[in-house]
């Protein structure tokens, strides 16, 4: 597509932005929470209007259902051929949205409010992730409008269960692997550096979740009586997650580093631009000094350092005063953030090794996994995410940033496994978003830039 | 007294034992559990009924109301004049029955069952502290039929809230300081070495129970945002805890084992006589290897040398599943069992000391004191001990042992501390007695030759 068939795109959205921001509020005002039984008809709903938005721009789309929530798929054809072919994800549950109490105005009526970037639309799912899903669906209503047909071809995948860890989605790629064969998946589903800065994600952390319950005697023992002779289990629980993590931030499992590379000195300049403020990072949660590794940067450590973290811990007696208590087991929550080259599984078996060396003859322990994924890294010199960071920069007028992310989004590394196809991530959110909180809003200008982003992407690709 | 007196109080006890079990068999049926407000009547109910036995017996005694459950105080001159004077302390106050679905008999019915040790008496209150109890009273008894007075001065004092705590022990205590003048306690709450060989105990570990809540974050994190750089309070407590205990079971307390002396030769010579059998006592709670300090006997262990252990553990997520939090806290409940000659207000201190000595900037504890007592050590060689011991020589055939507690009675302290009063610990107790759990029983042969015991204490201290 020439330059001249993107620019009358955006004159159309510009053209038509009061209508995009309605059907917006219509979509925010279905309040389809996946988590909550008696929405399980509005996550029904909003299934329908997303396939009726998708069938309104020539998309061949329908519902499928789950055991869950349904999934909608739709495809597009655009100039077929060798046009790119493109796999959106994206989803349209939301997080519940208690305590509504908390709220300045309804969650699921959608507000424009003042903040210091000038206007923002309040709602739950207002960037997560319907704010998100609407910026790409109302850049392809522009091209539909303005052209006739899309300049690519189009797979949507609009899942219903994000928020509650996706159980359907993965047998669903399986089962519909040839329906959403694509060159590139297209995620918007994360952040910007900061508002006036656009970003690519390239990489994101993997992680290994586990939970391990040491039992000793076979009841609970008076501490008076027991005490000097009997095993305490919770004792022996401190001492081995203490071992975890040396004074220097380093986890102790064998072999736990094997794999894990620096990384790329382009990267490492890149990220060393972006003059990360870890000091005003920690001190929005009260906190000043760094924790984690000694001897890496602040971005190294939150994106492309492994981790080690005691998520939870109990054992014995909790409740208010005393009790002389000697307990019979006691169970603690860990999980391991990786990052690209570690394998979960050996992470896990390190845990289980290293827990057993630890134990002794009186005690057992029960080791549970709870999930693996590998960390993730999008090779950043791809023709997608170039023409992502072409068309940002046109946008912004600023280059956009390479970023990575210490959390995991397990459909990148699903897709890539099941289906063969890396992902592009752009996405507009700010970290004040308020994402699965009270008062989640989703800034003006995100959504109206993105979504020109988005109607630019679709040119360049084509082009 | 004569050893003719004894004897003939001994044999009216033979000739009246069936009215003995009885009254005994009366007192079991009152269920006065302290815990529970719905048998608050009871409790009032089950003091009258000591007041009533001791007023029969021609005891001045009253029922004191407190802010919980009345207290039984009672005065008996005997001979008057210089003969010795016992304070005698026991609780008519029991321990919740449930789950009662686990009793063979109703709990407030008292049944005669047969064991390996002939017949026995299974009730809530069989042996704690009802039984014992009755021993003494019924041995007062059969000298106030036999003499028409008792051989010494006698002070009954029976609570009603030990089972609680004994929140108002000592405010009565400092109350009525003069009223409850004594030579010597006798407390009958304590246990034999087996069921064929009396004991004496003569030390008891006191306690310094703590809690600790260390507090980093101002509020929960996501694991994948922050963990790299956010500092995690479950993870420094565990470090923390483990440095608490060296791998040679040594409490790391500076200063923690300031004033701990090793037991005296020759009671540390009864200990190793008694041949204690840790393999089995261990292994009834399905554990076969000692914890605590390496190269101390097990009786020392448990009964003379102190302990650090944690008694509870809390942080982040308990629940089912996985949750990616770093905690804004984390807590625990730890207990220290003292030894004569440590100051639990020191290790208290040294406690604080040590937490805040492993506290980085980022974060602070909160340390709450639950409670403490010293160690105690009754000297063995007291004319009442010395008498005690031969009063159970001749009952038993056999001579009485000197043993330690590793829990703690608290109101041997506070008779030390608040009246200047020793304690004589002569017990009949056994360990398989199911105390505080259900099918509690008493042995026969324990009450009975325990209520001999205490008719020939009565003559031997007249004498």
């Amino acid at each position: 597509m020439t330059a001249v068939q993107t620019q009358a795109v955006l004159e159309h959205i510009e053209a038509t932005l009061d209508d995009a921001r309605e059907r917006w509020f219509s979509f925010l005002r279905i309040p389809s929470v996946s988590a909550q039984p008696e929405h399980a008809a509005n996550c029904g709903a909003a299934a329908t209007w997303v396939r009726d938005q998708l069938a309104s721009m020539g998309f061949d789309a329908a519902l499928h259902e789950t055991p869950g929530h349904p999934i909608v798929l739709g495809h597009h054809p655009g100039p077929g051929g060798h046009a790119p072919h493109l796999l959106f994800y994206g989803h349209y549950d939301v997080q519940p949205a208690e305590p509504l109490e908390l709220w300045t105005s309804p969650p699921f009526d959608p507000a424009m409010s003042q903040g210091p970037h000038s206007p923002r639309v309040v709602a739950r799912g207002a960037v997560d992730d319907k704010g998100q899903v609407m910026m790409w669906l109302e850049a392809l209503r522009a091209w539909h409008a303005v052209q006739g047909t899309l300049p690519v071809r189009v797979t949507a995948l609009i899942e219903g269960e994000e928020e509650v860890s996706s159980p359907n989605l993965e047998p669903f790629l399986t089962a519909h692997r040839d329906a959403l064969r694509a060159d590139v998946a297209v995620i918007s589903d994360t952040g910007m550096w900061d508002i006036d800065t656009p970003a690519i994600t390239t990489r994101l952390r993997g992680i290994a979740y586990v939970q391990v319950v040491v039992h000793a005697a076979r009841r609970d023992l008076h501490s008076g009586l027991f005490g000097g002779s009997a095993l305490n289990p919770i004792g022996l629980l401190t001492r081995i997650l203490a071992d975890l993590v040396d004074p220097k931030g380093c986890v102790q499992l064998p072999g736990f580093y094997d794999g894990v590379a620096d990384v790329p000195a382009a990267l490492a300049a890149e990220w060393a631009a972006l003059e990360f403020d870890e000091a005003a990072f920690l001190g929005g949660i009260g906190l000043a000094e760094p924790a984690g590794e000694r001897g890496r940067s602040a971005l190294e450590r939150l994106w492309a350092r492994p981790t080690a973290d005691v998520n939870g811990i109990w054992g014995g007696y909790q409740g208010p005063g005393s009790k002389t208590v000697i307990a019979a087991e006691a169970g603690a929550k860990v999980s391991f953030r990786l990052v690209p080259g570690q394998d979960p599984a050996a992470v896990v078996e390190a845990f289980r090794a290293f827990v057993n060396a630890r134990l002794p003859s009186d005690a057992r322990a029960v080791i549970d996994v709870f999930g693996t994924a590998p960390g993730i890294e999008v090779a950043s010199d791809s023709r997608f995410i170039q023409a992502a960071r072409d068309v940002l920069a046109d946008e912004y007028g600023r280059p956009a940033v390479l970023i990575g992310s210490g959390g995991s989004i397990p459909v990148v590394e699903s897709m890539r496994r099941l289906l063969g196809v890396d992902s592009l991530l752009m996405g507009f959110g700010l970290d004040d978003d308020q994402v699965h909180s009270p008062n989640e809003k989703f800034e003006w200008r995100c959504f109206h830039k993105g979504l020109r982003s988005h109607a630019r992407l679709l040119g360049k690709l084509a082009g």
